[in-house]
């Protein structure tokens, strides 16, 4: 705990000394990059970070990373959260950080040396596939990429999109999730791969936006049948949802914790406009109205973060799977809350406020789409809805109708960056 | 925190073998006797909280209580908060807690005999007599009930009114707060006073319902010339509202930790109503808007208890004052989450959650008053939001338009019971 | 429309005559009845109204009231809504004015001239039978009371709640909905029946409060086999959701402009709180959380009379079937506004706000249960939203699951008053 | 009316045959040219346009347009606002179609033939340049540009910002508003002037996004020293405020009309995307939480047409100024109920809906936009309260502390197109 303070407090001078203020230097070029490669500025916050012994610093293994667990890590996340590019600068941002966490869990010694010590050295990046176009996504078992066993391999062969970072010219592997077990009961029919992204028959479709904004580098993947060798599986074959569920906890609470910094900033940003203009005779931070707005984000910010750590503490003491029902309540509160918080601010800048003159366009926009990806709100709370129901020891039927209890959705990501 | 466990344990096998089964006999004595009167039934479940050793736990003295902190009674309080009953029960409701509180940290020894010794043994009652009905009460410095000084003790001229518990035949003694130093600063002018109930001049105007619920015995006192001996006063003279401050940290903890347990309760009720009930061809728990519901309720409520905890701990660490915007936003956002919870539960529940053949309406009207009593919502607003834009180091103009910083309103505690 | 402007006039003369003036007299006069008998200042108020010419104007029928549409009559039903007893003492007060219209509408000539006669007159009071406690009421076709065929006439037995009035002395007949034809399809199942309050057989089993308040004297019923003649039967045998329909236009339009005009007068009540407190060195009114209150209440109100008059004049246009989805509008919508007008007023009132003092706490008490008589919300939307989805063209299955439409939910009425 | 009942007819075949075939071709183009250039197509829905008599339907006089009045526009301008195209395909598009108008009511006849003929041919654009970057644009008294009289002209000398369509290559001429009367009165300061775009001295600093999009063509403009003759005064000198109270009335209503068709469309999009999609077993459309959407969605889009309805005819009736109320309350209500609803959408959608897949992101950025163009909500909503708390015959002290009544902000128009 010392040393998350010592931690806390180095990452702190880092990000007055060293982010913000190339801040504007990384939105300018992010702005003309639209998301196919990465600004120049960050191979320098990265190089002062590593310096700085800020490096890695979400790897909960203590030889790759600092061997945090969750919650130790969570504020020095939320404290990355209140600069766009904070998270990347300490290689910690996602989908590398989460990728990064498997590959430490369920990867191979080879493994480890060929996919993780490049990302974790920060040589390259990566991306993970796993929403489809043709599905409803918020169900995971309507993924349909095929992944099949040849003599040598898997060959791939599918849709995916939303696959963030993709069209980064950084990005040298993707983590794909796809049916290699199709007659298999629904839990066990996926597994995941790791695919280069130069592998033959694995093309960039398009890239998407995000409310016209182009920077998340999301793309759409053709997978055209791609072969990759036998190694290249995570985990055992039809085990992809259990290798998924590894990454829910740290994934949620990275995002959800990244989230809380950025409504913090965005409060700040609303407080100083505020303070600084005038109409109809008084200062906008003394119109009740905006004094309103200011608490409710005081309280719902609070609250906020107080769940998550309740979260990362669970998760901390009994794994992602216990912890489910906290990851998923952070999952439905926290973006709705940063979208709140965020949309405040915007009023109060007016024009400002959706202009690239200010961050709150994006965060909004990110923060937005954080209640579609990882699977929508609504999945979620029918999650929690029948965990609630079920606690109180009476048969519930599910929501499909059937009373036996469905495989719980697996996580949704991709969008996410 | 092995003797929390143990109270906690001990507590609810209380719940479940007394006031629980308790509990309807409880009610219907109470619609009976509108508050005047304490139900034959509490003295049964007091004398089996005795027996137990579950007696005065919220009391932070370990002679006269258990000695727990605000944070290890917290989650006691929310057990308690489940029925009406039960607070009564263990010599744990508002306002004779805060009262014996109060008595505990700023009372003489002769005054801890003569009115503590009574009301922690549940010889009697007592109520809290603040809030006027001429004034604004959301601002406490509008309190006008006079408090003179005469040779041999002091007289009470003004009125008061939401007097929680001020009709019952078992109220002993009331703690008055009214202006003893005209002259001095705002923060300066009040005392607290020690007022029998059967002092000449002390009069109960007549009784106030909440919604059309009778049961909170609210009343409003005239105050005609009271006459008390000298060694009423509690505290300083002029020092009202330092003592106010005191109650303020376990006041809120307490009120906050029960309507959670209310909400629980609630969301409870919830539950089991939408299974037992078939609409439309299929069980109303079934239903995806009751389901969304049943999630939004316990991120709620889970939400809530953190944020609540947190205070509590805050409370204990640094004290009340320190803790003001901690107890602020547990002011605004705990009943209004009850509010929101219970009143899902009576749309589940049609007429009958309007009814009392649930306590679904009488928990909505006490939820309720409590985003008035203590003060309205909207002045802990206004507090929080003055301290978020006062934290980042600017001055910033007060609510009233003075570059000063207005007194901290006081608590106006007498609605809540 | 020049009548109707002068009915406007003459009506707002009686409001501020005869009605308000005489406001304060019935309210203490009903506390003290509890709903068992109309206040004494009824009789003056009827007696004046009968004088003025504002009597049944809510009839369609121009021999027996005014012949006013739905769109001419609501303006009035709005002013009558500002003042509790108004709507009674013009005689228009529900049930009793949509059972006179059923009586009107399939009444033969002895059921007017037995029935409606007396009704019409105000020599009596009647009320309304639908809703069961058994059964989740927001599914008509639960309803589950037996009507039996005997040689002279029909057997009634069951168990009725929420027959609002029907614990009121002069309450002299109920309508009743049962089963009569249990063989047939759903919607053809039931039939309404004229069962005089004193019929052997027919027992006020207990009265029913709506958070606290016992002034609705809502009733809860048993029916043991009471007899009545044949000539009881309203309409056809199997068409009682057909009646059923009929009252429906005329009963919502009448509810939802009656709470229009008490949102209008709690709107009034926060104003004049507003302009005469002063807290925290400002007067009330002038800060901006109050303002901005008032801005909403007033854009939800004007946009809720919008709705309720279109749907008004659809109705008289093409008929409360055609009509049913702007029926169902109005029905979520406007009392749910009406709550949130009501309780703004009620937290600038403070405790005033929920007490006896004002009538806002009664006021949200009423507008809180329309949102479950009749029907809950929820039931309403499923509605709307399956109306909907079909008005695109496409098959769209039921909410149940049936590809075959479901029977639409008759009303629910009941709880209102 | 008959003549309107025509128009519609024929307005929706030219949707349905010209517009919506030609908006894929639309969004590709426009996406192309980010603002600064009109795509090609839309010289061919035009031309078919004009060919249907389909033209500058908005116009409020029957020699340039059809005579329409506000509320025989509306519906049509609801129509157009279905499809993004539409409103220019017609030469009805903001801010040309106010621009005009204010050309038709206050434009001599040589101003007429200069500006207006061309716009009403469609043979150019223009701007208006209101909003200033430097001062809080929600009080329109601190807008700040000089406009000096010299012996031949004026010079307009500020900064302006958010004025949209100005990089637009087929944007002739500025309509600016600047204080020519320093000394005066605040409502008598301000005064309009045509700019050419081409002036030499005005120059495009920059294009401003909302959110990431650029199509709006929205400009930072500087007016460094313009010189413009005599003639280009716009009504008298110091009537600023009274020719932009003119604006209102038809700019609200036609921007509120659009969006209640943006609305409609959105709800089309996700019920068909609701109908199409399968999720754990069940059609979207069959949930219940979607359903909700649908009707909560239907409720707030009729609520809201019904709103402008009578805010139109008030305004035909009496005036803008008359209808100021209602005009603040559409402009409240309209974006927010707009926002809402297509943010439903998107979720429905999943990642479809934040991408350019489907219009709804960027029908969602234009919508959140209106809630700050024209003034932010804040400033109309305390209008609103200041005329509320006045209606009722009290003196009222005003939002800025002073007895006498503030000026009424004047429109903000700008960032709206």
């Amino acid at each position: 705990m010392a040393e998350v303070d010592t931690l806390r407090t180095a990452l702190e001078s880092f990000m007055a000394e060293v982010v913000v203020p190339g801040e504007e230097r990384y939105r300018h070029e992010a702005a003309e990059l639209h998301g196919r490669s990465t600004p120049t500025v960050m191979a320098e916050m990265q190089g002062e970070a590593k310096r700085r012994g800020l490096w890695n610093l979400c790897l909960s293994d203590d030889e790759w990373g600092r061997g945090l667990t969750n919650a130790e890590y969570a504020p020095l996340a939320e404290i990355t959260g209140r600069s766009t590019p904070a998270a990347e600068a300490i290689n910690c941002a996602g989908p590398d950080s989460v990728n990064m966490e498997t590959l430490l869990r369920v990867g191979t010694p080879a493994q480890k040396e060929q996919w993780l010590r490049p990302l974790a050295d920060g040589e390259c990046k990566s991306c993970f596939a796993m929403t489809e176009p043709a599905v409803a996504s918020s169900d995971a078992r309507n993924i349909a990429t095929r992944i099949e066993r040849t003599a040598d391999g898997y060959v791939v062969t599918g849709r995916k999109w939303w696959t963030s970072g993709a069209v980064n010219d950084r990005c040298r592997f993707a983590i794909v999730m796809g049916v290699t077990n199709p007659a298999a009961p629904a839990a066990h029919r996926h597994s995941m791969l790791v695919v280069p992204m130069d592998a033959p028959g694995l093309r960039v479709v398009r890239q998407l936006s995000v409310y016209g904004y182009r920077t998340g580098g999301h793309a759409e993947l053709a997978f055209e049948g791609v072969e990759v060798p036998a190694d290249s599986l995570l985990g055992e074959e039809g085990e992809g949802f259990a290798v998924a569920q590894l990454r829910l906890g740290p994934a949620r609470i990275q995002h959800c914790m990244r989230l809380i910094g950025m409504a913090e900033r965005a409060l700040e940003l609303l407080c100083d406009r505020a303070r600084t203009r005038t109409a109809f005779g008084s200062v906008v931070a003394d119109q009740g109205v905006i004094r309103d707005w200011i608490a409710e984000s005081r309280i719902a910010i609070t609250q906020a973060r107080m769940l998550v750590m309740h979260a990362a503490e669970k998760v901390d003491r009994d794994g992602s799977r216990a912890a489910r029902d906290e990851i998923a309540m952070i999952k439905v509160s926290v973006p709705r809350m940063a979208c709140e918080v965020i949309d405040r601010a915007i009023q109060v800048h007016g024009g400002a406020g959706v202009s690239d003159d200010t961050p709150l366009g994006a965060m909004y926009a990110s923060a937005r789409t954080l209640r579609i990806a990882d699977g929508p709100d609504e999945v979620h709370k029918m999650v929690l809805a029948r965990s609630e129901l079920g606690r109180q020891g009476r048969p519930v039927r599910t929501v499909a109708g059937s009373a036996e209890p469905a495989a719980r959705p697996a996580p949704i990501e991709g969008v996410a960056s």
